[in-house]
């Protein structure tokens, strides 16, 4: 059976740990799905590796892919660029290679815009109260910068309904299956079907 | 969370194997899932048990169920009777817990039309040839019940188009897994939320 690739979005807000999720969900292989990884200018964090987790990167060439109109989307998120290179995914969509983003809710929406098709799941918190403790046990990022986080998240579940899906993480394994058995399921829709 | 419950319909050609994924699917415990038991006038196979597989009874009181409405859906399907009755299906809904049918085709999309937010899986067999071998190794039908059969599923492909997802039946795990996968994945949907 011969389709085009499915782009699985998993998005959310700051801090709810779609990072983790994601490493988890690839760490068990999967031919017919591959990860997009994404541009930052953010400073990479301990344990992250260049090429695996993103493409660190300078304002300057961040700016220069911008102009060249090589990104998908890009945002700028808590003063720093994030965007996703297009050629990746169009590329791998079109040999029929199901595609996973892991981006910020900015980003997912302008996705949306662009393949209404995608698959969209939203990551939330246990509470608010948790997201906030992991920002704080994260320790990566300043007070200022977790309350600017905290008071993001109340406009930022405001999107939940333009979503798909919506997965809780309370637990890094439970979540992990429910992703991927969202995966399996949408493989096995019928309009996906030629 | 408080939500109603999702109705879950396994349904497919005669032959393909959906009282096995049925049953196996149920063998898992699932609190949030229940199995809404058939009514009919046809015969017991072998290791069928009453009131776990199906309600066994005679024409005479199947017709009697007709008359006062108490089937969800009713359908005469190779010279028997078979009817989904309503009250436990309705009930269960209304209790928030996700309800199991396994029909034929007509019954399914009967069902479709009074429960368009039903979720809908077509089991497909791996090819025709194979469904014919299944249906001569299941020994249950005659010669020409398996011609009629064999002639019917040209007719039941065709509606493949109103499911939501369609599962090969090529190993019962497999498909079993894809199943189930297809439960998880609905019970994340935004919109089935509050």
């Amino acid at each position: 059976m011969s389709r085009k690739g499915i782009l699985f979005v998993i998005s959310g807000p700051s801090g709810v740990g779609k990072g983790t999720l994601r490493g988890k969900l690839m760490e068990t292989p999967d031919e017919g799905l591959i990860y997009s990884i994404s541009a930052t200018t953010r400073k990479p964090r301990p344990g992250e590796i260049e090429g695996r987790d993103y493409f660190f990167t300078d304002a300057e060439t961040f700016e220069s892919l911008i102009a060249s109109g090589e990104l998908l989307e890009w945002a700028v998120v808590y003063n720093n660029y994030y965007g996703t290179p297009k050629k990746f995914v169009l590329d791998n969509l079109e040999k029929g290679i199901d595609v996973l983003l892991e981006i910020d809710i900015q980003g997912a929406l302008k996705i949306k815009n662009a393949f209404p098709d995608g698959v969209f799941i939203f990551i939330l918190p246990p509470s608010v109260e948790e997201l906030g403790k992991r920002l704080n046990a994260r320790g990566k990022d300043s007070q200022l910068e977790i309350e600017r986080r905290l008071a993001c998240y109340e406009q930022e579940i405001a999107h939940l309904h333009q979503y798909d899906y919506a997965v809780v993480n309370d637990n890094v394994l439970d979540a992990v299956d429910k992703i991927r058995a969202i995966i399996t399921a949408e493989r096995c829709r019928v309009r996906r079907m030629q």
